[in-house]
Parts: structure tokens; sequence; C-alpha cells
């Protein structure tokens, strides 16, 4: 095994920051680059070079504004309302259309509208005319040589027509910085090959060399290296002598790897940052390589994609001759507690809706591992160094991932996951591009008590009262008593045992389970309740199934430990059995409901969701699936 | 000439996007494409056409989240602080790095900073570790089958990792909408050839193509058909045979060629709306020609730029399963009275500036066919129809074109316009990327007012006065007197009389203007105000200029006016008369002051500005211009 380095030494982020600065000015590479002529048609999106100043007059000749008849100003000074005067075509007036020349010795256009015709050859007119009336002027919109685009623009469609229209076929715009990217570790394989157990695909160059070229830049990726520290010196080695701007090292999953990167830019050059008080993130290398920046991106997926919007697109950016980008940032209420190292700068994903005229931030799952989490989130909560977190209910500043006016539009369905609630999500957002439907799972109580405590728009649930033998009724009066509450069925499923293919023990219900591994649910989710009813329907205890404490978080999660052999059996959809090709026993069809308090009834995107969700269409499909009815979808359940 | 229209009947914006979108449910062509599959490095910024789902579980095996030792749980419960267990390497404990799978029979990991190592084949462990600790469980990030994008989401480079983490290489996206623009008009010439006289370079298609770009769909050019009825009708029916999504007909200038493009459609299928209640951009055709919607698009390029705002880039986004662009809007309050007519929404562009903390907004030229006007603009005041207009001070809602914070870090120059205030603007920007210099032209005096309005920064003038021969210090008393300003000196600069090559008329002073034809500039103007003083000392009176009266509003206005033959002689710049290749007679070096709110001169930016003009880079630049003099440049002027 390789030596490994325990600790870094983080330091903060502005600091880094400065540091890579330095070394750039030092090294002449912190100013933006002096630019190529490229065509117009080619043009779009890139920055100015230099001022671009008009190589002709546009218009480039005195023209007629309006379709009419071009005549002499001081011809027309005897017209009255009450005399006409009549002028003689091609004599006195020339007939021209908008956009003509004015012919030799005409100053001004009469409009058509404002004309009668007198005979075959000549128009009576009924006004005196100003010199100039109606005529567009030689460089009324750009007169020869002045500026028209000022340096460091980044081109809009309309300003390539505007220097189109003063004589341009060419613009000088920045170069586009060139972005090398070695992507090591011995355990990544290409995104178009099968990893094997042991092997990950790796997709962080994908990720970053798409950030760079959004910025503006060129990025290229080179093969993978392993974790070889003398191959990994010989490919920064080859990088640099291609002399590109700047060079990432993706940084494999484990600290000996980052080491093999600190070391081959030691060698060739200086190491200038060798972890950033930064979460997530810390483990960033910056240094320079025979002149060249290199930056070393920490390998899981979150901390990559944070370090290349921290470092990565403003230094293109800058080399572009642009000032870093600008996100909109809004503040929003948390619906948690969010604890932060005092010592570094904190960055939470979080996911965002509008709850009652309030714009609420959940945090998503913090592991850097975890790229959905990136995926899904709405925005980035910053909590800077040398502050604590925030408390339930405290304020957070977060940039937006996504459209104020979408986050507006977004319902919030907390509670229990069913897949199919991403049908309808599919379904939904077809039918209406401004508008979007996002579940968060936190178990069937738990949307009950985010419903109570005003974070969410719907609650999922399915949870059986043995004593009643209903669904979701009781558990709304206990645990949201004062919430007046309309409930509509999403649909009846099947649940029951999810057991490896073939059924290897021989388990027919929850009864047959002594001596198997079972996968459970976590606290508060109606499948684990079921299981818990079931259990005691046969006076069984808790202390006899073992992995009774193995909890997992969704259907699928559940089938997946089934399949990979690390339970024996567990509970959960007929849908995530046959998702994973597991074998499955059907033991119950419960009720799944949407629980909707009546005051987000009214909201337009709740009835929007509501009419897609009763829709023959969707029912149809859902119906269709395996292991769901759909015959009571959409009723409103009477209490 | 051809028959003409006298008048289109203009229907409200809201009708005509109706009856577009009626017409096109009709054609079957009002939703969504269903897409292509592309590789995921060519898929940045595509839209999604369907939900994506994992097709693998990320990770696909259980691995280790630390570097440190794979050991079973079990196996550990004896361990204690006090009583240190020795596990066998390779037997109890095997050595792992991040990302490493857990070997068989191993459920947990021990980070290696809590391990010691025992003798060569043993490492000592102090505390008992519970099942799955720092493992990173098989489907921790996606599970396979669950849904990890959904439709009609437009895809960022963290999407574009996912995809891959989880097992993609390609994913299915909307097909790009496909355009056809014909432009039209016998005056226009295309790009890259050089304009005769009553010809106009043909830039509408390369803005409308570049929109269509940005929007994520496909454009393509045809060549330009002249004002030829049954020619139009041939290339509308040649681009109805190639079946793109969208056809656009780029009307010329006259109200003529609007008629062809309507009698072509109508020819073809049918003209659904002719004219739109929208200032600028009325003559706005739409129509469904063989089955395919086609915009007939206004020649003015405001107009026309508008047109694809308004209508193109919207449906372009309509096809891709994306809700139209969002703009930024804020409230700024308007510097001057803006008149709309009643009937029309009516779209103005504005500059943008915060100043004493209030963000202004001053209405520039509302010519359509002043391109500049949208380039300079920083957004478009919309005000609804039925509303009248504001007055000055009342607010307005402006769609940002450029970022609050770059508006918010413009410094605005108003008053009397000098060329070498874009050298300024060009070095002030090239050295800060996030600050910006505007100037608007509105004459000395016209700058001075501003000041006392508190609707510009800085106001630049040169204003003589006779009776104290000096410079502007007379004219700050009088038109803004309660105002404390810091009087910093931009430039000495030569004015004098521009005259065509070869000063056919042989004029060397006012004195010898008799017989000529004068260009003058407006009033307000300091070399207006200089012009007159001269004619006082040479005793000659306004009534004997012929041409007085003709004014242009800057010096190289009054150079192309010369230029062109409009008049014999105009004061004004030797930089402007030499930049036109024109003759010359200097009269005087005058003083181009900028006039500093002292309030202002805390700002960041005014401070980096005077540090820029102060600055020897520079004063040499400036001075080395034909016509300037740079010795008292950044001094301040004591009163």
């Amino acid at each position: 095994m390789a030596k490994r380095r325990i600790y870094l030494e983080d330091i903060p982020l502005d600091e880094a920051r400065a540091k890579l600065q330095a070394a750039l000015a030092s090294a002449g590479k912190a100013t933006p680059d002096p630019g190529e002529a490229v065509p117009l048609e080619k043009a779009l999106g890139r920055v100015t070079a230099e001022p671009a100043r008009a190589r002709m007059s546009s218009p480039h000749f005195h023209c007629a504004a309006m379709d009419g008849y071009a005549v002499s100003a001081a011809a027309t000074v005897s017209a009255r309302e009450t005399q006409a005067l009549s002028l003689s075509l091609g004599v006195d007036a020339f007939p021209v259309n908008t956009g003509d020349p004015l012919p030799a010795e005409t100053n001004a256009v009469i409009m058509i509208e404002n004309v009668n015709q007198g005979d075959e050859s000549t128009i009576l007119i009924y006004a005196a005319v100003a010199p100039w009336q109606h005529v567009r002027l030689m460089g009324e919109d750009m007169v020869s040589t002045e500026t028209v685009l000022q340096i460091n623009h980044q081109l809009r469609p309309v300003d390539l027509g505007a220097l189109a229209g003063c004589g341009h076929q060419r613009v000088k715009v920045r170069r586009k910085p060139r972005v090398l990217i070695i992507p090591t570790g011995g355990e990544l394989v290409p995104l178009d090959e099968r990893p094997k157990r042991g092997q990950l695909i790796e997709y962080n160059s994908l990720i970053l060399s798409s950030q760079i070229r959004e910025a503006g830049g060129e990025a290229s990726v080179c093969d993978i290296v392993g974790d070889d520290e003398s191959e990994l010196r010989a490919a920064l080695t080859d990088a640099t002598a291609s002399a590109p701007d700047l060079i990432l090292m993706l940084s494999g999953s484990s600290a000996g790897s980052r080491d093999f990167s600190a070391n081959a830019i030691t060698a060739l050059g200086e190491l200038l940052v060798h972890g950033i008080a930064v979460r997530p993130g810390h483990p960033v290398i910056i240094g320079m390589a025979s002149g060249i920046p290199v930056i070393g991106v920490p390998g899981y997926p979150v901390s990559a994609t944070l370090t290349g919007e921290l470092f990565i697109v403003p230094l293109i950016r800058q080399w572009l001759g642009l000032a870093p980008p600008e996100a909109s940032i809004i503040e929003a209420v948390s619906t948690q507690k969010i604890t932060s190292p005092i010592g570094d700068d904190d960055y939470v994903r979080v996911a965002l809706a509008e709850i009652d005229g309030q714009v609420q931030a959940t945090p998503l799952q913090r592991g850097a591992g975890v790229i959905t989490s990136l995926v899904e989130a709405d925005g980035l909560a910053h909590i800077p160094r040398f502050h604590e977190g925030v408390d339930r209910g405290g304020k957070l500043k977060v940039s937006l991932y996504r459209s104020l006016s979408l986050v507006k539009q977004t319902l919030l369905i907390m509670g229990s996951h069913d897949p199919m609630l991403d049908l309808l999500a599919t379904r939904f957002r077809a039918g209406s591009t401004d508008q979007r439907l996002v579940s968060v799972n936190v178990g069937s109580l738990g949307g009950l008590i985010a419903l109570r405590r005003g974070e969410a728009h719907i609650a999922g649930c399915h949870l059986f009262h043995p004593e009643s033998a209903t669904y979701n009724i009781p558990y709304l009066q206990r645990y949201a008593p004062n919430e007046p509450v309309e409930l509509v069925t999403f649909a009846r499923r099947e649940q029951g045992l999810i057991l490896p293919p073939g059924n290897p023990k021989g388990i027919t219900s929850v009864a047959g389970l002594s001596g198997a591994r079972y996968i459970n649910r976590q606290r508060g989710a109606g499948t684990r309740l079921l299981f818990d009813h079931l259990l005691a329907q046969h006076e069984i205890s808790a202390d006899e199934i073992a992995g009774y404490e193995h909890e997992e978080h969704t259907h699928l999660a559940v089938a997946a430990a089934v399949a990979d052999g690390i339970g024996d059996c567990g509970m959960g959809l007929r849908a995530a059995a046959e998702a994973m090709g597991l074998d499955f026993i059907g033991l119950t069809w419960e009720r799944f409901d949407l629980a909707i308090p009546r005051r987000h009834l009214e909201m337009e995107a709740v009835q929007a969701l509501l009419d897609v969700l009763r829709g023959d269409a969707f029912k149809r499909e859902l119906g269709a699936q395996s292991g769901y009815r759909s015959d009571e979808t959409g009723q409103v359940v009477s209490k």
C-alpha cells in the first residue's frame, strides 16, 4: 500500500485563490488573452478582445424613412390644406420606398398617406415639409469610425447584427482557454466500458469538461492514468509539453492518489496549495508545473463539481476578460438545523419550495459521493467560515441552480416515496413546462409531520391502522390534528416479501423468517408499520428477526440489498422486486394516499396535478404497471 | 411601383400568439418533438425527451468510504480503548483505500487514523465498530431503475455526470427545431459584399439565426430574394419542400415587400395575422404554408430582433419542452416622460445606472432602424397596452439585458461626448471586468442639468465663458449651484472648421462662411456655444449663416454631413475631420472637463476611473491622438 498522508493543511478559500492569482501574475498569465479574428457567424457568445469601430456609416447614404415621395423641401412651401400644390413625378417628386436612397436635389419625404394622385404624372400635396422630414440621415445608426462595441463584451445576437451593419465580416475575440484534463485512479474505467466489481465509471472529466465548455473554454480529456506515480509524472510532463492554459489532475478517491498528484506537481514546479477549508471539496491541490497552472481536483463527484464552480470556471472567465459568473441569490428559511464546521466555507445542497408565501430550503444528503444530491439541488446554501450553521427556521443565503419562478411553481410532496410518483411527475411536467413536482422521501409519518410544520404541499402515505382496519385517516388525526386535509387516493399497490431468485430459503410468509437475514425499512415508514403489524398477527417478536435493525430507506434499496445477498428477505413493492429480477410473494394490496391541506387545494399547480392524476391517460398507464391498481386513483377518501 | 397596402389591421400581442398556437395545434405541431439519442459528450444544454432511469446502481458494489481496514463488525465487539484488540492482516482485517470493494465477509471499515500497527502482520484497534460503518452501500447514490432525471430538463454538466455514473453513454433529447430563413428585399446585399449607394447589408438573418441557435434550434439562411412576388413564392415553395419546423421571411424595409410575403403565404396556405399592436414591430405576419408555420419578420433591425424575442425564441423553446425564457425584471425610475400609444404593447430600450441608491432608466432613441439603441440598451421597459406611458420620476418595469450587478457597477457620464471617452471606457473595462463606463450624449449643458437632477455620476463639458475667459466653472455655478463638484480635466482638444477635402470654397475662418452651407450642432452643445462666440467676435449674426438651423448631435455626424456634401463646412474636432478624411482648420485648443459631484467621488468605481485617467499609460495614449493634448489630464481645476 502507498505511503499515506494522514492530514492536509487546509487553508481558507480566499487565501487559496490569492496564491493562485499571485502565481499566475508572476508567470504572466493573470490577464486575458490578446485574441483571434473569427467570422461573425461563429462569434455568438465569444468575448471582444478589443473595441469594435464602425468601418462604414449605417445607413451609408440618406434614405427614405417612409414609403412616399422624395421632394425638395424648398419646393413645397406654398402647399396648404386648403390649397393643394401639384408636383410633377420625375421632376419635383420621386416615388420612394422605405430604405431607398434620396434622389439628387431632394431632402425630404412626404408619406404616401398625405398625397393624392393628380393626373397620371402629378401628385397633390397639402402641407409644406421641413428639410430632412422622414429621412434617415447617413450615419443615423452608426457613423464610420465610432466605437460600436467595447472590449470584454460577450457577443449577443444583436451585437453581431450591429457589427455586420457597419461593415465587419469578422470580429476579434478572446481565444478560448485550453484545458487539459488528466483523470487518475486505478479503479476507474471510461464511460463506454462496463465496470467490473471494484471498478467505477470515470465521469468527473465529463462534468469538468462540460463546465469548461459552458464557461467558454476548450477541454480535452487524456486517457485515465492508474495509481502509479511515475506514470502520472510522465502524463503531467506530456501535458505541459502541449502548453495548455490549465491542467486538471482528477484524483481517484483515495488519499494516496492525491499524494501522487501533489508529488508530480512538485517534481515539475511548485505546489502552492494542498487542501482548502471548503466543504465539500477539502482536498483541492493547486500548483504550477513548468509554468502552467495545475489544479488537482478531488475524486468525489460533488467535490469535483464544486471545485469547478469555485476555481475553474472563474479562471476561464478571467482569461476571457469576464467577471466571475453571477448567481441569483435568494434568502430562504431552513427547515432543519444545519451544523457547520467553524473553520470551513460550507456549501450545502438544498431543495427549495415556496410554501405559504415563504421559500423554504431543505438540506439534501451531504455525502460528497452522492452526485444525485447536486442533480436534485435547487440551490447551494453558503455557510461562511466562522459561522456555526443555522437553526431550524433560520435564514440561509442560497445561490439558485434553477429559476426562482420554477422554484415558486414547484409542488413538494414529502412522505413515503412511490416509484410511480416519478411517473406522475413526468406526466405533470410533460404537460406544463413551467411547473414541476418534486418528491422528498422521509417516510409516511415524516410526511404528516412535514404537513403539520408547513414544510410540504402534499404528503404521500400508506399507513395501515389495524384497530380501525383503515389507512391514513387515524394517523392524520393524530399527527396533523389541526390541519384540514383532503385525502386523495394515489393507488392501490401490492406489498409483499422480496426474495432472491428461486427463493432458496423457501420463505412464504413472515412466519417463515427464522434463520433468514431480514432487510428492514426505517422508522416511520409505512412498510415498516405493515411488517410490525404482520409480526404481531403472527405473534412474533422483533427480537426473533435477524436484521430487524438493518434499515433501508426505499423499496428499491431493500430490493438491491436482497439482490446483492446482504439479506435473504425484505418487505416492499412487487414493482421493486421485479425491477431487480427478484422473486416476490404478495401479502396485501395497500392504499397509498396523497394528503393535501385544504389551503393548498386552491393552488393552480395542485389543481393541474389533480387533473393529471384523474386523467384517463395517467390512470391507464398506472394501472398497467405490475403491482398497481388505479381504479380508486384520484378519488377523495371520505372520513 | 408595387400596389401598396396603406394600413395593417393590427391585433393585440396575446391574440396573435393565440392564433399561432391554435394553428400549430390543428397542424399537430404545438407539442415538443419526441427526440433523438445523442452521446453524453454532445448533450450539454440539450433537453431530455423522456425521464432517464439508472441502468446500474452507483456504486454497484459495497465499497470503502474511507482509507483504512475492512473488517467484520462482529469480530470487533471486544475492542476497548483500554484493551486493544489485535486483528490479523489478510485474515480479520484487509487494507482498503476509499472506493475499494469490501472483501468477502467484511461489512465495516475502520479509519486508518484509529488503528495502530501491531507487528508486521497485525493491527490494533481500540473500539468496536457498527455494521456498515464507513461503507458506501451499493446504490447509495443511484439504485438501478430509479428515475435520475425528469423529462423536459435542460442538461447541465452535473446531469451528464449522473447519467454516465448510472451506466448511460447516450441520452434521449429533443431534436433541435429547424428554422429556414428567407431574407427578402431588392436593396439587400449579403454581409460579405460591400454595399453600393442604395444598397444595405442584410444582417437581420444573422441576428435571428443567432437567437435561434442560442435558444437551442438550428437555423439555415437562404439566398436573398429580390422584390419579385413570383420569385418569393417559388422560394417559399422550395422552403416548405424541405419540411423545416418553421420558416421566417425577413421583409425588406418597404411596405410593398411585406405584401409580397403575405401574398406568398396566402398562396400556399393561410394568413393568420397581418400586423400586431406592438411597438416597435408592428408589421409582423403569421401564417401557415403547406402546414408549416411561417413568420414574416419586419425589416427594421430593432423590430426584427424584438420579433425574435417575442415570438420565435418562445416557439423554439416550446418545441424543446421548455418554458419561455425568463427575464430578470427590476423596477427603475424613468428620467424622462415616456408617451406610449394606448393601443400598443410598447417596448422601450433604456440605459440603466444606479445613482444615489436608485436604479434610473433613461430611454434610448426609439427609431426601429437604430440597432445600436439595442446594443447599448441595458434593458427593455414594457409599457403594456392600455397604458399611456410614464411621467418623469415614474416607475418602469425593465427586463434586464445585462446583469444587475454590472448595472450597479456602471458609471454614467452624461453631457458632451468626446470620442476619447470611448478610449477611457476601453482602458477602464480592460482593467476591471466587473465595472463599466457608459457615456450618453446630451450636450455640455444637458450634462450639467443631469448632474443637478441626480441623473448622472459625471458630466462631460467644454463650455467656454467669454466674459471670464474660462471654461465650465461659471456654467456649473449657474446650472448646478447647490452641487459641490470637483472639476477634473479630461483633455485639451483642438476645435476648428471641418471642410471637404481640398477646401473647395476656400474657407479659412468663420468670417468666410457667407455663401457656404454650414452644419450646426444642437442647442446646449459646447461646440455651438463656441461657434456663437466666434460669430459674435466677428460681429456676424446667425441669420447670415445658411444652415444655422441644421443641427447634428456629434462631431462625427457633422463630419459625415460635410463628407456627404450636405454642407460645405461644420465646426468640430480635428479628430472627427481626420477620421472622415476631411480638411481641417484649427481655431482653438479648448478644455474638456469632467464634473464629478463630491458625493460620487467616494465611489470605488469613480476612484478606479480616476486612477486610469491619471495613469501614464492612458495619458500617453491620449496625447498621441491627433488634436489632443494630455498634459493637464487628471488635474483638478481650482475654482
